[in-house]
This record gives C-alpha cells, sequence and structure tokens, in this order.
C-alpha cells in the first residue's frame, strides 16, 4: 500500500459549519450564490480555515505513453504524446494557454514516455518507457505502478514547498482514454460498450474496435477488482498511476485538487479505493463529452463545476474551472456582512 | 423607436469563418475544447476579429425601485434597494467582488431609487423616484421608459469611452422579478405561474400572493404585446428599460455583452423584440434557478455557460462566466498551431 494513504485525514466539519453560518450573514439572499457557496463551504473543509487561500494554483501535467496504442485504438499517432510535451514546453498547448490566465506554474513531467525525451525543463522521473500493450501482458509491474504513484506524490510536494494551495492535475497519453476506460470498467463492472467514446476523434468503426480491444484485455488480465493497484497495474498507465498518487498527495496536504476530465476521473477513483479520506479533497472542474465520465463521476458521487462540452484533458476543465473556486474564495473574504453594511433584515428568513 | 435601434449592424460572419478554420489548425483534437470553440467563434463575429480583445470588461449595475413592492411582493423591504446601492459603491457586494477578480470597473447609476441618495460616486440618471404599482396604473409613461433607455445607453457609451472591451449589465431593484415575470408573462404568452419562482426568497404562500398580484396587473394594463416599450412603460420597470438601453449599444459598439441571469434576460428580450440583430451580441452567461429564466432564454434560443443555482442578480452570474470569454479569447490569441509545433496530423481526420 502506497504510505501517504495514512496520512489523509477527514474533512474540518466544525470549520465548514462555522462557514456555512458565515454565509447566511452577507449581503445577499440566503442560498442566492448556489453552489458558490457549497463551494465555499468545501473549501473550509479542505483548508480547515474560514477564510480559505487558494491561490497560487499549481498544474501538474504527467505524461506518458501506451503499449495498446500499437492496437490502432486512437486517432493519433504515438509520437504525438512526445510532440506535446515539447508543445508544453514552449508553452503553446491549451493548459498553458489557461494556466497563464490563473496564474498557475506548470510542471510537466515524464512518468513514461516512450522516446527519450531531451528538453531540459521537464521532469524526468520516466519509470518506464510506456506501458505494455495489456492485450498481451500486464501494462506494467506492481513495483512500477506504486512507483508511478510515488512520482505523482512527489510533484505535488514540490508544488507545495513552492507555496501551492491549489493543486490541478493533467496528463498526456495517446491511447490513455482506452487505459481508462478498462481500469474503469474493471473497477465499476459497467460494460466497455457504456464507457468508450469518440477520444481525440475516432469514428465509430474505430470505437467498436476499441471496445473489442478493451474487452480481451479484460479478459486476458483478469484483474482483481478489490486491489485498485492490481487494476493499475495490469489495465492502466503510468500518468494515470502518478496522477492518482498526486490526489493522494494533495489529500495528505489537506489542499483542494481539481479534477479534470474522464482520465482524471478514472485516476481520482482509484486513489478514493486506495483511501476514500480523499474524496472529501476532490472538487471536479468540468464534465467531459467521453461517455465513460458520467460512469466514473457517479461512482464518486461528484457533480462538475462547468459542463462546456470539452474533451481535451491536459488539465483544461480544471483550469477552467479554477476561477470559481477563487470567486468563492473572496466571496468568503471580502464581501460585506448585513451588520457591516447596515442592511434590513429579510423580513420572513 | 430608440434612436440605436438603426445603428445595430448584423454580426461579421465572414471572420467568424476564418476563425472556425484557424481553431482546427491549434495543437488539439478538432472540437476537443467544445463551447469554448464555438464561443470563440462568436466573439470574431461580433468584434470582426480574429483574434478579439475582450479586456477590460465593465460591470453597470443599474437600480431603481418598484410601486408594486406594496403588494408584499417581495422578501425584502423596498429601502434595501437604496441600502445595497450603498453597499455596491463601498464595494462590499458580491458583484464587486466578482469585478475586482475580473478587472472591471464597476458603475453604479440610480435610474429610479424611491429615495434620494447622497452618494457622490453613484450617477445620477433618475428618471423618476420608482415606477408606480402596476395594478393601480401605469408603471411609467412611455417617455419614460425611451428616457430609461437612453440612461442605459449613454452608461454604456462611458464605459466603451473608458477603454470597456465586453459590457456586463447587472441590476439592483426589490421587487424585480415581479415586474420581469409581467413582462415575460406579456411578451412571450406564458401562464404567469410557470415562471414565478422564490425571488429573493419567498414561501410558495407568498409565492402564489405573487402570481395573483402579476395576473391583476396584467389584466388591468392590458399592453399591447406587439410594442415592446408599452410592455416596458405599463409592466417594466426602470432598471430593465436602462439594460434594455445597454444591450442596444453595445451591440451598436460592436461589442459582446455577457447577460446575466432572469432579470438581465427580460430586459435582453425587450432589446431584441426592439430590434433583432441584438441577439448576436448576447451571451448567456449563468442559468438562474428563478423559473421564468428556462422561458426568457427559450424565447431567445439561448443557452448560457454556466448553471450554478444561483439567483442572485447584480450581473453576478455574468461575471462569473467572463473568464470563460477570457480563455476562448487567449486560446486564438497565444495557442500554437500543429505546423508551430511541428506536430503529426490526426492520422483520420
Amino acid at each position: 500500500m502506497h504510505p501517504v494513504v495514512n496520512h489523509v485525514t477527514p474533512l474540518d466539519s466544525h470549520t465548514g459549519a462555522l462557514t456555512l453560518r458565515y454565509i447566511d450573514t452577507l449581503t445577499k439572499p440566503p442560498g442566492s450564490l448556489g453552489q458558490l457557496e457549497t463551494l465555499a463551504v468545501t473549501l473550509s473543509e479542505i483548508t480547515g480555515e474560514c477564510k480559505p487561500i487558494i491561490t497560487p494554483p499549481a498544474i501538474i501535467v504527467f505524461a506518458a505513453d501506451h503499449g495498446i496504442a500499437e492496437e490502432g485504438v486512437s486517432a493519433f499517432p504515438q509520437e504525438v504524446t512526445a510532440q506535446m510535451v515539447a508543445n508544453f514546453v514552449r508553452g503553446g498547448a491549451a493548459i498553458n494557454v489557461f494556466a497563464r490566465q490563473i496564474g498557475a506554474q506548470v510542471e510537466v513531467v515524464d512518468v513514461g514516455v516512450a522516446s527519450h525525451l531531451a528538453m531540459p525543463s521537464i521532469t524526468d522521473a520516466k519509470v518506464r518507457a510506456g506501458t505494455a500493450n495489456m492485450v498481451l501482458e500486464d501494462a506494467m509491474s506492481r513495483d512500477e505502478a506504486l512507483a508511478a504513484l510515488q512520482v505523482g506524490g512527489e510533484a505535488v510536494e514540490r508544488a507545495v514547498q513552492a507555496g501551492a494551495k491549489c493543486i490541478i492535475v493533467g496528463e498526456m497519453g495517446i491511447a490513455n482514454t482506452t487505459a481508462s476506460s478498462a481500469m474503469l470498467a474493471a473497477l465499476t463492472g459497467k460494460p466497455v460498450a457504456q464507457l468508450v467514446g469518440a477520444g481525440t476523434g475516432i469514428s465509430s468503426v474505430q470505437q467498436a474496435h476499441k471496445v473489442a480491444v478493451i474487452e480481451r484485455a479484460l479478459s486476458a488480465r483478469q484483474a482483481n477488482i478489490e486491489d485498485p493497484i492490481e487494476v493499475l497495474s495490469k489495465l492502466g498507465g503510468l500518468e494515470i498511476a502518478a496522477m492518482a498518487g498526486a490526489y493522494l498527495a494533495t489529500a495528505a496536504n489537506r489542499l483542494p485538487a481539481i479534477v479534470d476530465g474522464f482520465i482524471a476521473t478514472v485516476a481520482a477513483l482509484t486513489a478514493c479505493r486506495l483511501c476514500p479520506a480523499v474524496r472529501g479533497y476532490l472538487i471536479f472542474g468540468h464534465r467531459s463529452e467521453e461517455p465513460g465520465h458520467a460512469t466514473a463521476l457517479e461512482a464518486l458521487d461528484a457533480t462538475p463545476l462547468l459542463s462546456l462540452g470539452m474533451r481535451l484533458g491536459e488539465g483544461s476543465g480544471a483550469a477552467l474551472a479554477f476561477p470559481l473556486l477563487q470567486a468563492a474564495a473572496a466571496m468568503l473574504s471580502e464581501m460585506a456582512t448585513f451588520a457591516d453594511a447596515g442592511i434590513s433584515d429579510n423580513a420572513d428568513p
């Protein structure tokens, strides 16, 4: 078991209750800021502060390759993983643009890209050069899965040391919707066909092929669904393991993690299966178009803040949701109370 | 007819089409940024620019009172309008907090508050000291409605002169959900009971009373539904008229307007009935909990960006949506293309 699992403490419900009462003293009709009020209470429960500070956020993008790509499950060739890593480093990807908007540093971590990346500004934490093809053998060994979890945890510790108050985790890995769909089918028992969608843009014929490939992998691997590390190592990906480790470490640090789309939610589900207390530290940023996302969200009883029909990954949906957390925190720290403002009470509270 | 009505030109569909093509060259799977891509095209059509600039935004809050408040339709007494105006001026309201987050100036315009406001930093453009009780007489005269439209247009012109590139309009007026519901029932022919909700927080018994009051007003006023100015003057509010004027002027300036919740959408519907070309310049920020909002949105064929269960007004939902417009514009101006980044094309486009 991952050592950080024991360091996640329950949410601070006492501070949350104080915040809930305080919100009703602010100059607005009770409940009128809707989910922003719920979010403010959650941030208080997570941080233990009545006026939580969640800036600056940090974005960590984990990149890795997938042996299953050789089965022709993705719209893009495998070399795109390394090419997109280079794009992240140069600041040209969507996640870079959204990171600048919210004042977040981006760390790119190579936890398992197939090719050698000679780029100085990425973190080299390669556990292995991509997973194996899970139709033929386990995607990785149990030790490799644990090492990748550790890579994720260490990245969060670096961000926390650098002052981050909110963690956004993203991913890049051609064919990682295939690995995530396989893991999700194993973890929830749902039919594969219900989980698989267009990914980055495949046709319906290719989708049927993708479903068949995943079903072959599930049947060949026979992962023990009671053991999340086994599911991760037999069917998962190195970046998915790192993301799960990142959520564990974020929770252990009592910081909010904004979960992105489908792949991130499968990683979050894995972290919660390892340690259910992690769930309280997760805020869901965006509802992806990928059909499996609804199943993964349901398994976590989660409702995302945004629903913009996106399916990009990289942490993009989580980064776009960050301003809503910022607004919730600012509501607590900056709004006047009815008493401050000398405003007449609701006649019929 | 309001003079600005003739100055609204159609959207620039040519520039929109160029932007649509450009988006597919950016380093992401085609369509994967969902509504953000649609939004980017809309911003191009509005501004006529392939790389639209939408910062800084300006927020204009119009405040006015409603004679119908004496029928006991609101959870708060009428003096709260003036008290909240003072709160806006001191920077303690939700809209002030959200304005600071997005770098927007807030102008507060008194277009019809019942009491005299001795506050130097608000714009005094009072057309009359609140509307009349529409159960007993027309809310205002036709000339007063036109004057209030003009107040809204002038506020937008000041914001544009000061450099604003995106306009957010908010309101404060105790009982203005009642006036808006009456206008919406007249403009759409929908039953009042389907439109009325809790407003700022009334009980179901009070809601039934509110429905009865609105039905009496509709029956007593017999507004000609083919004449939006008549609907506005007989059943509306001074701030609602000013908001409609603001949308007309924003469209005439070829800038995007982010429409807030229920009251703002009724004002937007009024502006579109006066001048259908305004519709193209409107971006809808937030789906309100107020039941009439769905009807108003449907009448405009509009889908808001956010749905956070809010029902505050003030422009709050529109301000929270602004970062999404900013992200859409930044996507166009900052993301690398596949050619820039030397990334392999989609194998199966």
